[in-house]
């Protein structure tokens, strides 16, 4: 999996002259969409059978500004942690600094109820584990 | 008619310190909402009877600019501008000073078809031609 | 101390016809402004003292959705969370249902040191300890 | 010069399950970003050299509308219409079709003070004038 690239913009950053701090939250879905679509789990596809994925939580620790045209490089892993319950966590880098990490906490519905994802999708099932792996150590918040 | 308010938020604001020129065609929108609910054809009940007004065209002209916690008051008015074409128009104030002045040409659609709007919504035809009374004067782009 | 209102407008809201999730932390940005404001601590106050507080984290569950037009008040309360951190809560409710709960962790800095922002403001001691008051009740993420 | 991609967002989509129409006016302003860096005068070299462009007048033209993981291609040229004013021509397709174009009036101020911008920045001069070369034909608004 290749991180998602994020490069800064300039309506994304406020009067400090950094990226406002809501705006990172959308770089995480953007992230998490990029890590489906190369999972083969699309929103779309998702969505054409009738599946959703509501955010139950978002939790986001800030360690670095950054700014207009940085390219941040977030890197994102899928984590069991519940019956129902999925974490992703984000380690997003300017270069080799961690700047900012996050994680959101989803379930995944179809047609009204909730399914266990892993059995739904096998793709998840292979993504799942990513994170013992040592890749984005220190994404713990 | 009262004026909408807008009071500028700080994720609005650029590093320039001023708020982003982008959006400025939102608060057209949040004007334009209001503007129908006050004539009692709010987007929500237009959407029920399957009725939309995609935007054509947006024209903006910037004047002064503003910033985080400005509080500006936007005027509108509807003009019929072509058999199916609707212009809204608006101006912009903080104070006595025009900052902002901007227009947005839609039509409206019901079950796919352009309808003649003023026909179908009675608010909407009182409203027509309130442009020509001079209250929002200077609008002109 | 009253709520602060946010009524969602329509460029808020998502494909699904719900709020996007990551406008609440826009709205708990704007809540807090408007706390500080009541206080007699706004942000162009603190700016114009040298004091910034930036953002280090930041936490939110999300309850129910909330759609446009909806009125979400939100309710904020500071809390001290060690020697130089303080944690706003945050309660968005519609009518008498919680939507969605959020806490910020900030620091306060003062011309790049950190500062007690309770001896340095004391507004916001005052402030503190309202969480223990109930008023903001349910406010645990 | 090679056209600007824009992918669209979730976030950047709202309840008709398309591409907001405020957002064409940030995509428009991505594509000159890249455009001037392209050119050698990106936003943070003139911004250190004391020039700023404050954007006067936005216009857009909306043909089609766009929706989730669409990638827009936006082609740009840049025209002197009066003696200090510049206005750069947005198109953007999907594919082979146009589906929004656009233009931008700006000055260049620098400490204060408008300038003629193609004798201060040669590389702008180099672009002028690229509108009548039929590349980004169709522009018109």
């Amino acid at each position: 999996m290749s991180p998602y690239i994020h490069k800064v913009k300039y309506y994304e950053c406020d009067p400090m002259g950094i990226t406002h701090h809501s705006n990172y939250v959308r770089f995480m879905e953007e992230a998490r969409v990029d890590f489906l679509d190369q999972l083969g789990y699309g929103f779309e596809k998702m969505e054409a059978e009738g599946v959703v994925s509501p955010v139950l939580n978002i939790n986001v620790k800030y360690i670095k500004p950054s700014k207009f045209q940085d390219e941040i490089s977030i890197s994102v892993c899928l984590e069991k942690t519940s019956a129902l319950k999925y974490t992703f966590h984000y380690v997003m880098k300017i270069g080799e600094t961690t700047i900012c990490t996050g994680e959101s906490i989803h379930c995944f519905m179809e047609n009204g109820r909730p399914v266990v994802a892993e059995k739904r999708f096998p793709g998840l099932a292979e993504a799942l584990g990513k994170f013992s792996d040592g890749r984005i150590a220190g994404a713990e918040i």
